[in-house]
């Protein structure tokens, strides 16, 4: 049994500071780096990847729309041809950032709405993927089970990664519950806990009308944006090794 | 005998277009291009990779200071680590382009206000270096001779490699007359072919004072912004092959 | 009789121009300024502001999404409030060039994606009338028939107005037929020439389906962006002279 | 007596915010805000305007030059009329944002660089006293005593108005001690909030040498970027009151 533990990171900019890297980057094993489109100047990305790499953390791109005033939270109805050369020129922004590091960009998980999109938007997930298997096709691609992007991914020959979220809720067909709705995200930290745990050791998690899904994630979310998000995390890694769970890399 | 041409391109954004780069395409056999911080949007540079691929120009990075606004021809006082990140940035970025388009960057010339920057300001000449050396330690820094980044490039176990300028007047000591002054730029055509000839032929040029300087230049710049820009270049390249000289590429 | 002509103008940005606009504010009535969020850097448009006050040429504000990149032509999914702050941003930056030119903002006229965008999106349609309210309710909101915005305008006490495009086809609703479908665009000039005349004198168009429309425009937008477009302009102008129709502002 | 505190507000830009704006808006009676060129999105300036409004704060203008990355702390070499576009832009967006807010732009503090610069750049000075005079002559202009914007505002006929910092040290000649010079700031909170009544009360601050150096300052400047600054600010307040001093805004 094994699982990855990975949050989004290097999301200053500039004079502005977000995010309690430093903590969470000893309790990930996966980062999700900001590319300078929605967050991260070049030089946060610099700082981010050393960081990283120092302490064996595995770099992923977290590449987003063109939007900084709005941190790529917004639906942005670009075309596919423009939206794959920005997804190309963040993959390689980045990667350089990692070569000064002596890492290497390891895996692709889109940002924000951009993320939101691909899981319906055909275009958009054929652009994005496009653009990962023109930069490096084995590089995976982290995203959520039935999400038009990992279909894409999979045609492509790239290799599509699950994702789970021990945090939100689950709809019986394996869909995350729409924020919208009561609910939607589960506050109770040991319960957060114990779903991070069931997702390594089963494979499943309760959905909200009570039955089991089968979801299979090879990476659990965590956020870094809220107080406390880092101890959170350190105790859902400290229960995954409890339960026996070696918590890893699923990028090579 | 032989000699690089090489000319900026990829400069458009958006949906505002620049420079003849098609016409140029055809005539120079490097480009720099663009790398999105002061022109050269993602697809324009990706675009631009792809046409110089298509007729086996090699792709230079053409790097800049952030500064859409002011096309990076406005010194700006950045820091020596953010100025390497960003350049850094830049790199990648481009690499990326290139390495889509089934080519790769093959030399580093700074663009517009960094460039004359780093003539003289050597805190930001070895940040420049920097940038390059921790991306690809490979890769030719093309300037100007006597320039403060040539100088640390070489410190830095980088290849330096010297340009010039068919078109401007130079002062006895091998250095470019100022714009500000009269006579800094040659207008006559027939002159500016002769220039170029003698440049790659005998590696001099005649200065303003009469006297014959020695620049050894690797490469001659040609420019693309101006009407019949072009078809300059193209009467420089053909009076080269009439004069024996080989044109090809300087960065292999 | 009397018609307003108005044309996109100051969409130049730094080094990148666009437009004949000296050539078209010999034409127009009215101009739409750019407003820096898709195009027109603040001295562009001090220049347009000033060029259009010595030419005794009405200055409307042409708001868009903050999209240089893609020159507002791509729908943002911006929320209410940040749109209208965006657009009060907007207008009172061509508020302040308009001032030191001795003119002011005279209408708001959205372009590209918000402008489309507003046609039917209600929220975003009540944001930019708030903000043009906020700004100065004495402020004409130019748009289309039938239009959101133009319903939102009026019902927040704004003064609507209708304009026409004497080179698109029309449906029997009086709505623009879309430019995905053939036949959208009228290409011969001597037939856009009839139908601004007719749209100036008789407030009707012929719909594709050969029945006659009424539409009563106030304004008609002449295109600046393809070569001949100040010829086939100052064609229109010349016409509607000859029918005895009046060009003027349809601002105060 | 009286005298003015003010404070660098609105700072904050998208997703990232920065200040203890809603404390500092309970001490100053001046705020400089942000206008969207360092920082500050435009939802930032109209409810930093709306705040200030509310609680009866004078709202002057930031403006700075463009440059988000570096927060407007990096020195540009921007043509004058380049930079008077910029600045005439950035106060007619905030007045926009003030008109909203049922309040005005008062005053122009420069920010960062920019106000660096134009202590002694006279072609840059230049540039922003003839944005705001083309603006609205009647606003006063709030720098250094001896800077060369002070003296061109004074030589276009605008109020040229003097700030003082009592936190840092002052040359016998009354300009600034560098930060780059050991004691340039004053860290003790009881020698700071003394300095402060000093100069309310008798216009005076001991230099260095210890020389009595008069500035007259119609205003005090108190950051608000550290933590505690909020509470530093209060203590000065409250000790200007004690003192009998009248805290007011300098601008109408």
């Amino acid at each position: 049994m094994n699982i990855d533990l990975h949050a989004d990171l290097g999301e200053s900019f500039g004079a502005w500071t977000m995010g309690a890297d430093a903590d969470l980057l000893d309790v990930v094993t996966s980062a999700n780096v900001a590319c300078g489109f929605h967050a991260g100047d070049p030089l946060t990305m610099r700082r981010t990847a050393a960081a990283a790499a120092a302490r064996g953390v595995t770099v992923g791109a977290h590449p987003a729309y063109r939007d900084l005033a709005g941190f790529g939270r917004r639906f942005l109805d670009v075309a596919p041809d423009e939206l794959a050369a920005d997804v190309l020129y963040q993959l390689g922004a980045l990667e350089a950032a990692c070569r000064a590091a002596g890492t290497r960009v390891a895996y692709v998980k889109p940002h924000g709405a951009l993320y939101n999109a691909i899981v319906h938007h055909e275009a958009q997930a054929r652009a994005v993927v496009e653009a990962v298997a023109a930069f490096d096709p084995t590089l995976p691609v982290l995203g959520l089970p039935g999400s038009a992007v990992l279909r894409e991914a999979e045609r492509a020959g790239l290799r599509p990664v699950i994702e789970a979220f021990a945090d939100r809720a689950y709809t019986p067909a394996g869909t995350l519950v729409s924020r919208r709705e009561p609910g939607a995200v589960v506050h109770d930290e040991a319960e957060v806990v114990a779903r991070a745990v069931r997702f390594a050791t089963e494979g499943t998690v309760v959905a909200q009308d009570g039955s089991v899904v089968r979801v299979d994630p090879a990476s659990l979310c965590v956020h870094g944006d809220t107080p406390g998000a880092a101890r959170l995390a350190a105790a859902v890694r400290d229960a995954l090794a409890a339960a026996g769970v070696t918590v890893a890399p699923f990028a090579p």
